[in-house]
């Protein structure tokens, strides 16, 4: 499945940036194929592969922010791989051109 | 913490009546204090509480689903027990009346 | 079509209940039907109905918060009216018993 | 203002890529700054730039389809330009490194 999340420290002031430094860390040190976009992480795997990264980004995030608000998008399609390439591949298939990403 | 979420089959057409009623029979029998809305089931609990009902649902979702959609909204804020139904008692209180719900 | 949001003030510290209650009560003297949740709140309307409302609640919110992140969720089934009332009693009727709401 | 948007076609089967083609060359030819991911589509812009390319999207679709589900999200923060690239960008100079994306 792929999964996009996003995850918002409340009460800590009007920048993140810091926070979210981590949690792209802990994706990118998870091994879990990933993209980064401005507004959200976005990661392939099971349930049971994702869910434990998530958590752990939320937990690590909430360490710090007295509040934290954490979305969470998951596109579930079985027996279909790498769709985390696959998916922008056949748009720009259809388009007969690259899009920006 | 509190979470919404909602559970889309995708590829069984137009009406989903069925799995959403097997979402919230499931969210019911879980013992979760929760809040079904037109939109989506709001639960409250801890992540290992409520994460493993999500699953079970988006389980049995794509048990008869090609392709299914999950989002969930989560709103941590430790300390702050029974927001479930302390949020929107809050918001009345300061309206100083009753809020459609 | 339904449509659900959310109005985070980012900025202003942990709480929002000030805010909230603004957004509340834009929504409540704008006549649309709405039901407020612990997450959000869903308006039934068309779109031209339903997003100047959520955009003047966005613009209130932002008057005093240095950063508004915003969620709407919208789900559109032309033809089927009053949704906000019966996708929960065509669940309820499913389950043959009331759902906490 | 950054906003992603996804616009899920229902009623017409498991495969989307056809409808999700047509929403990315709406945006490509909007002419407003975008990325587009496997999840969605990142856009900047005004609320008044923003949200009528969004309703186009909207519609486009739901001329195929007998229902839509819509998600936006908005994270407004007033006088910080060109934040689709700035915010990946600050997130890779804390880290010291490139991120995949």
């Amino acid at each position: 499945m792929l999964a996009e999340f996003s995850i918002i420290p409340i009460g800590i002031g009007e920048s993140m940036g810091d926070q979210i430094a981590k949690v792209v860390k802990i994706v990118d040190e998870s091994g879990l194929p990933y993209k980064a976009n401005p507004m959200g992480t976005v990661v392939e795997g099971n349930w049971d592969d994702v869910m434990p990264i998530i958590k752990k980004c939320h937990q690590e995030v909430i360490k710090s922010s007295p509040r934290v608000i954490t979305s969470v998008s998951i596109d579930d399609r079985p027996g279909k791989p790498n769709r985390i390439v696959e998916k922008i591949r056949s748009v720009e298939k259809r388009l007969g051109k690259e899009v920006k990403k």
